[in-house]
């Protein structure tokens, strides 16, 4: 009997970043887990930062997860954009370092490859498989369906495959 | 007699992170400690951003600062250094938050302007003011020294005034 492997998925972002929690047992893949940790456009970069890096933190505590895998970030077209993307992530990152958790990198190419089979696949047909993968009886949010997408791919691509 | 206030200032970077403690009585500034923290650029990034999160982490447990300054980040030419930089800062900003630190952000310019009293001062400026103001028989390294420089701006600056 193969032992199961937890896996977490993050999709990081300042405003929003997305978590997906799902359990590996042999090739079968099982929903744990999934929403998003928000930051307070109002309140200062440190805060929010403190606020993505504690919400990942807890997701972490609650769900005990054995690996982690995050999605790549683009490079944005506007640069200030870009550097407050790379701080949600590095805090991201720091809160599964924080956990122990052994942290693989995917882009988004390889996450809808593994998902959809293309890697250019719409936001939808990336929900609509992630759904359909983890028997669930509704359609994930966005958020919650890149992480949890992410999550899926390490599971197929990962060091996880043990 | 007015209660010492313990300041650490962050220099951010991917590749090497300064710091730098100082204690602030009064109008008084004494130097605690300064160096820095280095990531193996032969390591993955999420392994990298571990490194540094644990050593910000790991300065905090050992001098037990009140409040942090970080210098603000540029935006640089190449925009993946941009995304490199964040990630790095918001590990940084990560441990601080762990830390339960108030974190003030200042620009290059706010500290050069706060040590030097010119906002485009050289480093070597910098490097000879930080020694003056700290009383120390020789001149840090530049990656402690802006580190001391923020801690310092923060000083005069800083949520610490009082």
């Amino acid at each position: 009997m193969p032992a199961s492997l937890r896996i977490l998925g993050i999709d990081p972002g300042l405003r929003v970043t997305g978590f997906g929690v799902i359990e590996k047992e042999g090739q079968r893949l099982r929903y744990i887990a999934s929403g998003c940790v928000r930051s307070n456009p109002g309140q200062s970069l440190p805060e929010r930062i403190a606020t993505l890096f504690s919400g990942v933190s807890e997701v972490i505590a609650t769900y005990h997860p054995d690996e982690a895998g995050i999605e790549k970030v683009f490079v944005n077209i506007n640069p200030q954009s870009t550097l407050l993307l790379g701080q949600a992530r590095g805090a991201a990152i720091a809160a599964l370092a924080l956990g122990n958790l052994p942290v693989a990198e995917y882009t988004a190419l390889q996450i809808k490859q593994a998902v959809v089979g293309y890697g250019k696949a719409a936001k939808e047909q990336v929900q609509h498989m992630v759904m359909r993968l983890l028997s669930l009886s509704e359609q994930p949010k966005a958020d919650a369906a890149d992480a949890l997408a992410c999550a899926i791919c390490h599971a197929h691509a990962g060091f996880g495959m043990r």
